[in-house]
């Protein structure tokens, strides 16, 4: 009989838990903000945890890193600077660099560790990390944001862990409203916003939050994301000064390489289901 | 310090586990098909497995039930004589139940233990069984399919168990043909096809089988289901003389009463992700 090793993760609130089977620990460290843990799992390539909570894995990170960064790309005119706060994977990263429009990707993580960890166990992520339009900074989002000169970005990403501790801030009006001041005209904010079915008011807060911070028109992505709580997750977007329907639909067509995303998929995405319909 | 009992399934050939948070244990029984059991969980409501795999529990299977039946009703120009095979839990057939149109609903389930067991535990999705239009009949679906009239249905939905055991023969080539000949012309068949993550080999399977078995305008339904493997399901829509695009639109926009399903959500569950476009 041999021995099986699980990786379990208790959405503790919600009566449940998804476990990974694990091959073997590949790393193990504390940083000066998190746990971070690296495992081999059998069927799901690489998973990196941080504090206990799964934040990728290799074979569904796609989704929600295409997710988090093709649709808000594709909606504004002509995205030139974008700002990432958080995504220390490195995943959203790799989307945004692929759009040759972008002559600047800014990524501000609070934790250098999170990154130089994947760069050793997710080259695939980062294999855009050299790229000379990208920026890294390892300090806080809040401030960062706070401190930007006003209309400094075209799109900024909110690529957040859960809004507990200190990612509390960044789903809050205020926060919102620095994103809104740090954004260009035609600008594009999205920030990742948790499950429908578990959070289904800290999305409507989000949309309700955007839209006091001055956004013109706020809604919400849908995609599925097996290793999140429920397999369902959301991204909420704001635009400032463009209409709910900006889409550089040609340009979305014409772009390949991805595995869930496409030019469909973004206009499927933002239907709500019923119960989060306005 | 208080006891803990959670209820896991493991997906074994995916490495990867669901468990949930049980309050107690409410029923247990071997029936001539299977193992039924009923748990209340903490947070999901009323919990039914057999043979050890989660069916439905009250939180979520309102996405499974309404995904399985409305988008077929509404694609249907007039959906009058409907057939389940499976759906024991008769949750598919309180929603096909909800369409005036619907003159009859045969529901033929294998295992009547599991009505039966459902009809007390899950009052709420038994609510329209009393219905004079609904006629229920314990027996192998197979045989009922291959031994019905030609053009006895004008819907025929396949709420099925996973492709193993008695249910193999649902995904079956012969069986979708049994289906086409048991259909009206202008009917639909709509089949349950697993997790676009987990089983894209599937689904591309149970299209290219109803398309051998003379279905015209055969596409997929995409959308989240936690409680069942990766938390993202898909359902196959073969179409028998009706075009891809056949939709009753004014009818399903005129339809409440919905959580997850609505006109616009028809169509954008529709929309493939990238890897399993044509």
């Amino acid at each position: 009989m041999s021995t099986e090793l699980w990786y379990t993760e208790r959405y503790e609130e919600h009566g449940a838990a998804l476990s990974l089977k694990i091959r073997e620990v590949l790393h193990r460290e504390q940083s000066p903000y998190q746990n971070i843990e690296i495992f081999e799992t059998e069927q799901f390539g690489t998973l990196m945890t941080l504090d206990g909570l799964v934040m990728v894995t290799d074979r569904d990170n796609f989704l929600y890193h295409e997710m988090m960064s093709h649709p808000a790309l594709f909606t504004h005119p002509a995205p030139k600077r974008v700002l990432i706060i958080g995504g220390g994977d490195c995943g959203t990263l790799r989307e945004v660099l692929r759009h040759r429009e972008v002559e600047e990707a800014v990524q501000v993580e609070l934790d250098e560790r999170v990154t130089r960890v994947a760069e050793r166990f997710f080259p695939e992520l980062c294999e855009n990390n050299q790229d000379p339009r990208a920026r890294f900074h390892f300090t806080d989002g809040i401030t960062w944001i706070k401190e930007a000169e006003a209309g400094r970005y075209d799109v900024i990403i909110i690529d957040s862990t859960d809004p507990v501790g200190p990612a509390a801030g960044l789903f809050a009006t205020d926060f919102y409203a620095a994103c809104h001041h740090a954004l260009a005209d035609q600008g594009v904010l999205v920030a990742q916003s948790e499950s429908p079915l578990l959070h289904a008011d800290l999305i409507r807060q989000c949309q309700s939050r955007m839209t006091e911070a001055g956004f013109d028109a706020v809604n919400s992505l849908y995609f599925p994301q097996f290793c999140y709580p429920s397999g369902w997750w959301s991204a909420t977007l704001g635009r400032k000064g463009l209409a709910m329907d900006a889409f550089r639909i040609d340009a979305a067509r014409a772009f390949t390489g991805t595995r869930y995303y496409h030019a469909a998929m973004q206009q499927a995405a933002q239907v709500a289901p019923a119960f989060l319909l306005p």
